[in-house]
């Protein structure tokens, strides 16, 4: 399988992004899977960027990964809804409000990823990790329900979903009482939701 | 310098404590000073245990340890009061409610340790730190409490002071939205409050 | 117009439910538009008892009310998913866990009460609230999803959605740190939400 | 008894206080107790104003009240500390950071007024309440110790201690997911307060 891994660019007053940060940690392969990575840009263009590396490398699964600041635990998501009200600006100064993400589209999609399956191996690694099921309704989400669109519109039966991250500790001493995970700690949880995608595709 | 530095055994459902773990971990040196571990039930004779190492150690330091559940960052705490509160049972089945820690005891008494510096030595490892200005009314603040009083008593002018740190991301994943740290993190702050302590005697 | 307003029973350990509370203290007609009150049980059998309601009585609009523990706010709910996950059992034992609501159904449904609307009303009457995005996976996103479901089948455009409310002082007492509201303000926050429902048909 | 309750001016950005609220509800007495009213500048002087108070009225009782956003329930705080070390600017625009209340003072005093009863007449109301440990390190806590500080060198056995109240519904909505409570359960929260302290003062 071909697995494409996106994280995000630094945005809102933080100068790192660890959606980013733990895509330079990943393996090339995970049990003998390819892993290939990409950082988007937190604009609304990220989708655009993302639908051409899908039709360029045709991944199997596309996992996007992204930073969710006060957060306690890594979140699976479990769906991403269609539309777009952000509470702050995105990286082009953009406030966009109320405004649907694909104007035909429904009005969400379901993760098509192993949610509970991924929290189960990230848990067994001793990592803190629970099943969300709102990803917003900022880049984040529009990634999870925009790859979703493009996928299904594809109809190759590929997979895709969310993880949202909490803020490192070197960004956490920046905020009054913010949660925050290592790097290290995000890395192997991300490793770990991988193998639970592929033991779910090699089980089927 | 001598520095003794302790931590709590487990208690009310948890079967690790990480404020023990922590010792398991810290160098027998830190700059040239001695480090002298101990760990202390969680009950009241705790305090005569301390007391004991004291008398027989004495030591210029005394930095207690102790887990803070719910708590996002390492936190220095500021000042011990002279009151048991408990809202859960000791490990020895006591449940202590408005009672003085000691008697004649003056109301509180403020940690003698450089608060503020240990926080800043903390941080700038890049570390989640913050002074709190309240260890409960539990065994935590019994200890911080206790020692003070302890060393007042002796008129030597030790130091003594505490410190809580937030639960381990392996203690988290069986609580709902519970914030942890890594233990590696816990042990890393621990000796950079250490090194404060030590410049601020040496600058003295 | 007509306008179904749904409350729900107590359920998990609760003596009281503020949803069904907020029922017994609203007037019968708002802008002389009626209001017709039901309270239903906190089981799956309660989108049957309100499918029956709906044929009976052809409302124009459905308004349901629920308790989450936790929230601060009232919060409008923006969207209701094609799932029910409980991590509590309902008031008939049952724990069902990721099954979908409506086997054939869409993902998820968008409220198509005027949800930003509905929120600037409220919190013109000096009320805290704001928009939420996920209804959770309970009886609360069963009724969401279920009437919006059952009312687009029916296809007379009707419109249907859902209020979140927090505890109760009563209730808040027994918990630790639960924020609360007064029943007062509730039926007021109510009131204003159905007042931007009723201006925006009649702006139509 | 004469029984002095203060309160105080906005500060911090907020326009309203809801301790300086209170006063104005709180009836002249209570069980033919008299209640004197009184509010205090939010800056240090705070202190000398109500020494002078004190010295002309010569209350048997001092309670003070403050707001403490961000806390969910009333709490009733057990003890003051000798020490300011603000975070936020005071309304004269100082910033005091690391400075002792009374150059000569104990690090702390308990509030003598009967706390744990306090809470309880408040819970037998239905009113969220608790126990709190710390009153912080700003103005709150500078008049909580200070006036501890006063009354025992007059030495007359005069009773003092603080109430933290939530924000205000209406404050609360400029702000994120800010806990608040209605200004009517606030007054019969203190009113409830007041009765405990007479209670115990009755049965001594």
């Amino acid at each position: 399988m071909k697995i494409l891994v996106t994280g995000f660019e630094p945005f809102h007053k933080e100068i790192i992004n660890p959606s980013s940060m733990i895509l330079t940690k990943l393996p090339s392969t995970i049990k003998k899977h390819e892993i290939i990575c990409c950082t988007l840009p937190v604009e609304l263009s990220c989708l655009n960027m993302i639908k051409d590396h899908i039709n360029k490398i045709e991944p199997d699964v596309v996992l996007s990964l992204g930073q969710a600041a006060g957060r306690s635990a890594i979140s699976v998501e479990r769906i991403g809804i269609n539309l777009d009200d952000f509470s702050i600006e995105d990286n082009k100064g953009n406030k966009i409000e109320d405004t649907k993400i694909m104007i035909d589209g429904p009005d969400a999609y379901f993760s098509n990823l192993p949610v509970k399956k991924m929290v189960e191996f990230i848990r067994n690694k001793g990592i803190p990790v629970y099943v969300s099921n709102s990803a917003g309704t900022y880049i984040c989400n529009h990634i999870l329900y925009g790859v979703r669109h493009i996928l299904k519109q594809k109809g190759k039966q590929q997979k895709s979903g969310f993880i949202h991250v909490p803020m490192l500790p070197e960004q956490a001493i920046h905020h009054s009482n913010m949660p925050s995970m290592s790097l290290e700690m995000m890395v192997e949880g991300v490793i770990a939701a991988i193998e639970a995608i592929i033991s779910e595709e090699e089980s089927v």
